[in-house]
């Protein structure tokens, strides 16, 4: 079998955290970890798109999930090559074949998002009336239980410094990618990205966030086909309406054994116990 | 004396939270309180400027404080009316005299952001070489304690919902303005946006957020002048270099009677304790 198609790209994480000093309330100047932040301009075939601040774990997976969710790209295919170089700060991509309206696509980014100003909008809404997700995959508690078990064992740069939010894919409650970055917007990016470089299917899978659930990170996990979204956080009104909407299953304020299930419980399956029995 | 000019502007506040039913953990069905968040467009002199993801409890200033901080507008003279109106999620701000290169301007609005993908970068950075703050006004430990106190002490939507970030503006340890929103750049331009409506000098005022201390916020602290920027969370590497450049006085992860004091020292005044003179 011919191995699939997979573009050519550098690997050129940066070191996650820092030292600087800082003076605590008792006077004592302490050595503290903080989380880099790192400007990344985006060139596609020569042309620049976008300046993203992060953290630089995946920055390749970040340029390529970035194109992927701003629908600038449609497949991986698409894609020849994704170069980053930090002396640069430049994610230079080339496409096989250039990108048609790639100019006019760009005008159409409207700077949005649940964090405030962010990205993505525009005809999105309208994509996401077309998603259907699976309804023959199920969530158990159990299931979910782990996966938040796996999260708190997990080593990030949020325990050491904070400032970054992570998002993970879980194939049931084993961890598939743990990304963090500056942005949860970063990324769930970069999650999206290397999906598509390791062509994983999202259909069956669970979306993990440390951040709230805004329209944004709904509307992301449903395009990525993601039936399961389960966040450490809250969630708006408007993230509320589009999971509804469209059916996902989503849950937050998931820590420990403690949860909220919001939309889609047809897909989650309690876990019944003697209590609730008798 | 004449009072001072102020551009006529709508009051359209909206409903902050909303209750949803989720199902807990026990299985119970619980009312619960989420955070609003609605798509507002921004049109300045007709001309279709940026949809913003908000909460919508200040939409005139948000509309304001964003023309200021991506620098479209140079003074609240400039701004002749906002008009914000639900119905058609629509913030209509119309000028005295037309802003010149509007168009020009526009496109300079880089997409970047520490949330991950967010506003302004464009010029801010050579604009941060020219900012001089006061060297002449002290934050003492025993304020900030009064502003963490009247922090904790503060009705807010992110105790009752979650999933929004706080910014405030300090007059010494009394609250000038606590004003919340999804995104960390929607409150702090909010706030921004409010301090030109009511002509407030930030040149000797504290700027508090619940946010993360990323290179945009300490950038937009101190084009607003603000010498003194204190956090609840962490920072990010870049944060700190911005923040060390232009002097200010930087303190993260504040909360109750802790603190870490990254830069600006020379501004704050640690009270000293029987303990530290033995």
């Amino acid at each position: 079998m011919d191995k699939p198609y997979r573009p050519k790209i550098t690997r050129a994480t940066r070191p996650l955290t820092t030292e600087v000093e800082a003076v605590n309330e008792r006077g004592e100047a302490l050595p503290t970890p903080i989380a880099g932040e790192h400007p990344l301009t985006l060139y596609v075939d020569k042309r620049e798109v976008v300046t993203l601040m992060t953290l630089g774990q995946c920055p390749e997976a970040l340029a390529i999930g970035y194109l992927r969710n701003q629908r600038l790209v449609r497949s991986i295919e698409e894609i020849a090559a994704v170069q980053v170089d930090w002396e640069t700060e430049a994610a230079v991509v080339t496409t096989r074949k250039q990108i048609k309206r790639l100019k006019e696509k760009m005008k159409k980014r409207t700077v949005t998002t649940g964090c405030g100003q962010g990205t993505v909008f525009g005809d999105l809404m309208e994509e996401i009336d077309t998603i259907r997700l699976r309804d023959d995959v199920a969530l158990t508690e159990e299931t979910l239980y782990a996966v938040l078990d796996a999260v708190r064992k997990h080593e990030t740069v949020y325990k050491s410094a904070g400032a970054v939010h992570g998002c993970a894919l879980f194939d049931g409650p084993e961890i598939v990618y743990f990304i963090e970055d500056v942005g949860r917007h970063n990324a769930v990016d970069a999650i999206a990205g290397q999906m598509w470089l390791d062509r994983v299917d999202g259909s069956d899978k669970i979306f993990y966030t440390t951040g709230r659930l805004t329209s944004e990170m709904v509307i992301k996990a449903a395009q990525m086909r993601i039936p399961f979204l389960v966040s450490r956080s809250g969630l708006t009104q408007m993230g509320h309406r589009i999971a509804a909407q469209v059916g996902i299953t989503m849950l937050g304020r998931a820590v420990g054994k403690h949860y909220l299930l919001f939309t889609g419980n047809h897909r989650f399956v309690k876990t019944v116990t003697q209590t609730m029995l008798a």
